[in-house]
């Protein structure tokens, strides 16, 4: 399924958030800015109850709750790997819809999360009291560490059932903030339209505008088996909002890196985005390829395909803007404006100082390493393929499952075998010709990277071709077979020590090379890196003060903006769409896929009012993991609900510029009528317009 | 257009040809194994009548001339270029297809030659006479190409008009031969069916087999503006051709290098085919976004993309052989076989011991160089678009045209202005949008390879975006005005001196750089190239003697083979399809593009007979260029007409090895019922069948 989770962007480094930037704190929220700009006052009620109606949920995404009967709404694309989970052979969720028309027929998804953010504690000031003068740089991070744990042990005890804590890092280290959330994990599904509406213009029009997407999905939060009797929900506006309106978002953008050094960004321009653009590129044409040979291949790889092309086209965006000589001379600046301000000052220098060398110093060593790490599958040792990520999982686990839980890797410590299992024991279907295909790819891959020559490439292919080699793993392995992983990750070193199965012995057979390039990464790139990134954030917030908003972290932020249109080519491309724009832009394109308007759509044509908005943009500031956030009016009531970021907002994701960049939203007044007119959801109508059932 | 053109094959270096291998020469038929395999006996009047019915077309295929009236035979992607050349708006000839009805309607086309070779003279011994005792390389070099140069000369005179004279060079250079032909310009399309047909399947089914194509078209030779009185033609075999039947290919397969050293190997595995499947995966995902974008993007770069497919499918058959242990240890034992025979015989070892030193030493320098010429557009400064190209021919021919013939580059000599001015003075259709795509694509691909930060790409950007600098350049430059083209090219150095255009000024600024790679080129890899393959040819030649076949040269060569299904994942593939197999799987894909059945074979279906054989495999050893060779019985009759080879034929361009790879061809009985029963070409059916109009 599309994901709109662009993992690294970052914007202006200069001081001062200008026009509609910024992904706001709601403990420190743009109160000035937004009056200055808009003469509207935020007030705490307001922040207070929008906070309370804003949800996180754990498969990536933002929602919000649209009833008090626990009713929240969030994308199609955010919903999508629950939909998909929740059809059957003979049931296609994702090509035809879902509409529970009464309780009893909502959907109980597995393994998800909904979170709403409760209350925000600076504790800063304790996590600092417990570092001591005199202490080194390892110590300090020590005692940090332990003052973190402590203060979210206690909160935890402290808060109780139904309730989380997670103290969240800001500004690189110069601030930590204590989060309480509620939390709720029996969530069901009431609607989801078919995929063709929600994703109408597939790849094509993705982050493009003018849009004319249903990208829209409703769940239920339960509690004690009842729908939940919601303290705050967001109340539907009846009108929408206008051209020029200010309107705000709240969701959980994923992560920005907007403080990257130009090192850190040269080495994105010149290594890393090259690179991944080949990987890229590389992925799209052998899942077209598959895809092409026949209608159970298409279905099959149809996730993995759509997925590629989501991040291929994210990420032109941002390489885009790292090529763009205009946006990189500003960094530049910037960067050397806020190294001159820690020269000045004798103090900030000894203590910030080297921060940016000390990324440098990272990044240089990183590029040394990077190509062969990628090779043999990066920190996760993630070749491709479904069989292979199990087999890999056992043979770590055998081996890591034998030390004390200081000295493991990370994600093998004992309190993540449960989640180990989860992923281990999933009854998920396997399609043995798209493994096939998976580890054929890998194994070239790896050859491409380090050539056909290397020992450690002739070892993995055995002597065979890339395609008999791939053939002969996947079709020769037993771990399609749920009680075969069982046997072998309870078994332990012991049973994968005896194990023939060849994906075991491919996974032994990489595993030591692929430690010692990670140990290499978590010794001399990762605390580097860190080090130096909390180096200069201090010296930012140090020069700039606390008028800042910090990087994004997948927690609650406000973002403030207006509707508005914009030029392209010389173009004026207007904020609405509407109706009629659907069904012209399906005629144009002959209505054929990815622009088929669905049948439910096509029988509505004369029930709907063609002049109704359908899409919309704005200057809000967001980016992935914004994916279903409530786009609400200074009432606090939903006038839409975000879904994407055009092409330009992608490259505004590197340096904020409104010229261009927009936010892309279902207009609530088309969604409404959708509901009504398109899928006869009357009692959901009705439940948005009542705020309760 | 697909472009069935492999430029790069090799196969076994193994010392004598097996099993059905081998592209021989018409003057050194492979007789003696023939008559050892199938019993048949080759005679001088066969080849004859064989050589004087095979036609060499300039566009880069081959045909046949089956009838006295000089039709001839080839495939339709072999005259794609000349069909979408003779369409108009009105008359898309390629998606419609073709049929003249009488001579009168028969379609003159632009810039096009047919051959057929007439005599073979081996000249060898002349030219090697030419080297006196005691030269230096250089003078060897010099005192050949003199006496080249001097036969040829001397043959063109002798022959006189209507044929024309090319020396070949054979094993690299251990044999010469001269090769007459009489040659044709005057070249009119009969018949081509719709391309919906001609490439049923699209890039999906291309180079897959079971096939469904009727991949022909048929021209006619006209001489004094009347049909060709031919001397020979192959004859129409009344029934075809059984499983297992001998069948012979005649063609011009284009290029092999099954002579390749372990050191060019290495260099094609580790660098060459890395770079140029990611140059195309890169082209690929570009196009395909590009014509999602609406349909004109679509019908403008639709040759481009396919043509693009066809290269990667094609190269990625190459790769996978390069990365086949088994392959690559075959080549390295043939490698150390040859180099111990020389190395044990002094006078051998004296004369050709360095030739392996000397390509490997080619090949270091270029790792070096290759990525960086690459980005810089190799030796033609191709960067990307009609528009950059145009602009590249005029730069470099205001600074070459004012140097002495001898000191130019190459192909900027005085005898090739006119083939520079006919390029450069094209009405062929210049799509702006494509361009700024293309030009885009090749900005960014140097920064892709060079780094955001090198001077010359910062330079070439000249502080623009990627997209922004695309723009300017293709928007801001007159060069798409035929006049302004002419004013430039013929104003020479002064004028180009004094243009703004910024197409033109671009090309100024990377000219330098671009000829200091190229001169590096010239001086440091192709000479030793070429030195050390003389004398590892010379070697194999003194070893193995005459009974080898030498490299492809795009000259007429005889393949011999039998009709002949093979195994696939376990599943046996049999050698025939036919008609009711084609509308199965149109069927089974829903009928759609590229599977979708064109019109006329829907209403012709009930007219049809199921059974008539379609499309069939043989073992014939072919390659790209042998597109539209005719494949013939021992009675000198067409069976067929080669239009393809299947994917494991690639591979087996490296590596002769029958088990999978095949020669894919059009059966002359389906060829036949489609013109009568489809098209209603009944003349055209008659003229076949009699041999004459």
């Amino acid at each position: 399924m599309k994901r709109f989770c662009l993992l690294a962007l970052f914007a202006s480094a200069t001081a001062v958030a200008r026009a509609d930037e910024g992904m706001w704190l709601f403990n420190r929220p743009p109160a000035q800015q937004i009056k200055a700009a808009y003469g509207f006052e935020l007030t705490p009620e307001w922040l207070d109850h929008v906070q309370k109606s804003a949800v996180r949920i754990s498969t990536g995404g933002s929602g919000s709750l649209v009833s008090a009967d626990g009713l929240v709404m969030t994308n199609h694309h955010v919903g999508s790997d629950k939909i998909a989970e929740l059809s059957t052979k003979e049931r296609d969720l994702l090509k035809d819809g879902f509409h529970a028309r009464a309780l009893g027929e909502e959907l109980k998804c597995p393994n998800i999360e909904m979170d709403v953010l409760w209350t925000i504690e600076d504790v800063s000031a304790k996590v600092e009291a417990a570092v001591g003068t005199g202490m080194s740089n390892a110590q300090v991070a020590a005692a940090r560490r332990a003052k973190l744990a402590e203060i979210e042990s206690e909160a935890k005890q402290k808060a109780g059932k139904g309730f989380k804590c997670e103290i969240v890092t800001l500004w690189q280290g110069a601030r930590y903030h204590l989060y309480t959330y509620k939390t709720w994990d029996d969530v069901r599904l009431v609607f989801a339209p078919e995929k063709g509406i929600g994703f109408f213009g597939g790849d094509a029009d993705n982050f493009e505008y003018p849009r004319y997407c249903l990208d829209v999905c409703f769940f239920r939060i339960y509690e004690d088996g009842k729908p939940l009797k919601a303290e705050r929900h967001l109340e539907w506006s009846p009108d929408g909002a206008g051209d020029g309106e200010l309107v705000f978002v709240a969701g959980h953008p994923g992560r920005t890196e907007r403080l990257n050094t130009w090192a850190h960004l040269e080495y994105m321009r010149d290594f890393q985005y090259p690179a991944t653009m080949r990987a890229l590129w590389r992925r799209e044409v052998l899942l077209a390829t598959f895809s092409g040979r026949g209608e159970d291949n298409r279905r099959e790889a149809e996730d993995e395909y759509f997925g590629v092309q989501n991040s291929r086209k994210a990420r032109t965006g941002i390489y885009a803007g790292l090529l763009d000589p205009t946006f990189m001379a500003r960094k530049f600046r910037a960067e050397l404006e806020l190294r001159a301000a820690v020269a000045a000052n004798p103090e900030w220098s000894a203590q910030w100082g080297d921060g940016w060398d000390l990324v440098a110093q990272a990044k240089k060593v990183q590029r040394e390493m990077v190509v062969r790490f990628t090779a043999l599958g990066g920190p996760g040792m993630g070749l491709g393929g479904d069989l292979w990520a199990k087999a890999a999982t056992i043979v770590r686990w055998a081996e890591e499952s034998g030390k004390p839980d200081g000295a493991r890797l990370r994600e093998y410590r004992s309190t993540a075998k449960s989640t180990l299992e989860r992923g281990l024991y999933s009854e998920a279907p396997i399609h043995l010709d798209l493994e096939v295909e998976r580890m054929a790819s890998a194994l070239q891959n790896m050859a491409e990277l380090l050539g056909g020559g290397d020992p450690t490439v002739v070892r993995a292919l055995a002597g065979k071709s890339v395609q008999a080699r791939a053939e002969e793993l996947v079709r020769g392995t037993k771990l399609a077979d749920i009680a075969e992983r069982k046997r072998l990750f309870e078994g332990g070193a012991a049973a994968v020590a005896e194990s023939k199965d060849p994906l075991i012995q491919l996974a032994r057979l990489l595993d030591p090379e692929n430690r010692l390039q990670r140990k290499r990464f978590e010794e001399e790139v990762d605390p580097l890196e860190k080090e130096g990134y909390s180096k200069v954030a201090a010296a930012r917030f140090a020069k700039e003060g606390e008028g800042l908003y910090p990087d994004a972290t997948f927690t609650l932020r406000l973002s403030y903006g207006a509707i508005k249109g914009y030029e392209q080519e010389g173009k004026p491309v207007p904020p609405f769409t509407n109706f009629a724009g659907l069904y012209e832009r399906g005629a144009a394109r002959g209505n054929a896929y990815p622009f088929e308007v669905p049948a439910s759509w096509m029988k509505a044509k004369s029930k709907l009012n063609p002049a109704t908005p359908f899409n919309f943009v704005s200057t809000n500031d967001i980016l992935g993991g914004n994916s279903g956030s409530p786009v609400i009016n200074a009432k606090k009531q939903v006038v839409g609900l975000i879904f994407d970021g055009n092409i330009q907002s992608l490259v505004l994701g590197i340096g904020y510029d409104e010229t261009q960049g927009r936010a892309v939203s279902v207009d609530s007044r088309g969604l409404a009528e959708a509901l009504l007119k398109v899928y006869d959801a009357s009692e959901l109508h009705a439940e948005l317009m009542a705020g309760k059932r």
